[in-house]
């Protein structure tokens, strides 16, 4: 599997997109807004710059993406306001993935610039979007191009499938009784690909840029202890099996498919910032999302978790397992997730760290 | 009509798609490249910058996108080699309007990329593309951040429909038989928003930066010689009018549409571009096209011509008269236009101007 090529959230806006099913996604902006708000602060009260060049990688498609760039740009308002300062140009930069669905995010802007300028006042701007498609384990942004960046629950996804000595018998993903080559792989991969991301930004951040990055991660180390960044997966795993056992799907396909994601602990995500280099770490910390949204009745929050497990893994899935049982798997996964959900307080775990790129 | 809204090439890579119905569009690419070849030529010479930014406006989808960005990297290449420089940094980027398929030039960019890197060999570049969705007749770049801008064939369409005094009955644009008012009101609304368009990439050029524009237009100022400019729509106000008589569409609809697009003569150009005096002309040619593709049968000229047409004309007109009828009309297209392509040598001619920012 050509990760690059394969992964996305679901496009356009219909009922199975990313863009109607990705309250946990938001949630968790909005919790880690606070880190993100002293990180573009410190950046504007140091730089004054008068054009300012963000970027949001990983931005998907629909109320998400636009959700960062009004965070930032309101944080940016009221200090130069209070700074009496004019508004800067604001120059910002959605990416993702070559398959994700740009063409939404460009015609949802209209609006958008239209609600931007009525929040902010006549005095504010102007402002330029852009969209770079492209893996950000690549150069994506000319050199020192770059203010701030900004990335929410996509570096944890990696930049192929681990190559594995050793296979994971009816699992996609590890879990607490995963072969200890298997997990050794994955975070090798993810030490490589989070390596080349951090020296790859480095090159595009100007001195003094930030960058704040949230994974999906985990807070323990020992990773036999439950985490629920792993039991997504575990239970995607039960239901691709229950398909295997009704004769749907071959046991071979099960076998050989390995989600392309690795769930970092703060712990690791140090070591490797610390190890590349380039970067000085702020703040890094942990937060927990609830996979229930609290603004809904909580007797259907496996239907919403469902969902937005389909607009993120739908894709994956479709590219090994063909797009026919897509209904049937997310189906039984909802009768799983929400049994579980009846039963235990279900809850991730994100790993926000907050960093400044100090040399040229 | 919002033209924002409405106006774009069919998308897709379809039978009917613009990125499979573009000949025509690409023949005059490759015409006009002397003109470009100099101008860039003459910019990289005086600057010799280290990174290049170019922006294509108007871009649409398909391989004249990219037909555009080999050629210019190609001039490029050639002269920093026999200068002795390194590879600049290129930053390319895509325009057109938010309707656009930027989508599929996205996903068309890995191998693209891949093609040059083997075009050019390991000291070219590094290359970045960007996706900037908007109208060209408002600020679409940050200040001072281009180097070139290219249009082909895009800065033609008006950014809306003229208001009109006097209605111009049966037909949808300017013909020999038009009311002075209407066709007043066509050159009036065209001076309006070229004049907007130098004023807005004159603020995002930077000084010495230069611009390529290829409009369809006219040679002569005499609006009762025949140009197939305009011919092309009087042949589908035909059309239209024969589903009128057919009570398939009603004469009202035809009455109230009006193509949102003027092809200026060369003096009009140069009036306008010394009036707004942002810009100095280098030269300003006109060329002519044939409809008929030399690389076919001429026979089979009006079915491809008709397919162009379509690309580029079916959008605007499903906004006005619904999508059930595209087939019929343009079936009935291909039977009028192959009709006048046997009789006579049906040209277009293209406006090229070349422009140098000189001031700061």
């Amino acid at each position: 599997m050509k990760v690059v090529e394969v992964l996305r959230m679901n496009g356009g806006i219909g009922d199975t997109s990313y863009a109607n099913n990705s309250l946990v996604q938001r949630k968790v902006i909005v919790m880690t807004k606070p880190i993100i708000e002293q990180a573009m602060s410190d950046l504007y009260c140091n730089l004054f710059p008068k054009n300012l060049c963000i970027a949001d990688l990983g931005c998907s498609s629909g109320a998400n993406s636009f959700l960062v760039v009004s965070e930032l740009i309101k944080i940016i308002e009221k200090e130069r306001k209070k700074h009496g300062f004019q508004s800067p140009e604001f120059h910002y930069l959605f990416n993702d993935l070559p398959s994700n669905d740009f063409n939404t995010i460009f015609q949802s802007l209209g609006e958008f610039e239209h609600d931007l300028r009525k929040q902010f006042g006549e005095g504010f701007g102007p402002c330029y979007f852009s969209g770079v498609a492209g893996s950000f384990y690549s150069r994506l942004f000319p050199s020192k191009s770059l203010h701030f960046v900004h990335s929410s629950y996509s570096v944890h996804w990696l930049s192929q499938v681990p190559n594995f000595i050793e296979k994971n018998k009816g699992n996609i993903y590890i879990t607490s009784t995963s072969p200890q080559s298997y997990i050794k792989a994955y975070y090798k991969q993810f030490e490589n690909d989070f390596s080349n991301f951090l020296k790859y930004r480095s090159e595009e951040l100007m001195k003094g840029g930030k960058m704040v990055l949230t994974f999906l991660g985990r807070e323990s180390e020992d990773l036999s202890i439950k985490e629920y960044c792993c039991y997504i997966w575990e239970l995607l795993a039960m239901v691709l099996n229950e398909l295997v056992f009704e004769g749907l799907i071959e046991e071979d396909k099960v076998d050989s498919f390995d989600v392309p994601n690795y769930t970092p602990s703060p712990r690791e995500v140090k070591y490797i910032v610390e190890k590349e280099g380039s970067f000085t770490i702020n703040r890094l910390e942990t937060t927990r999302v609830n996979w229930n949204n609290s603004s809904y009745e909580s007797n259907n929050g496996g239907y919403k978790m469902t969902r937005c497990m389909r607009a993120v893994a739908e894709p994956l899935l479709i590219n090994q397992f063909g797009p026919k049982l897509m209904d049937l798997v997310f189906q039984k996964y909802e009768k799983i997730i929400s049994d579980c959900m009846a039963k235990e307080k279900a809850e991730f775990v994100n790993v926000t760290v907050s960093l400044t790129k100090e040399n040229n």
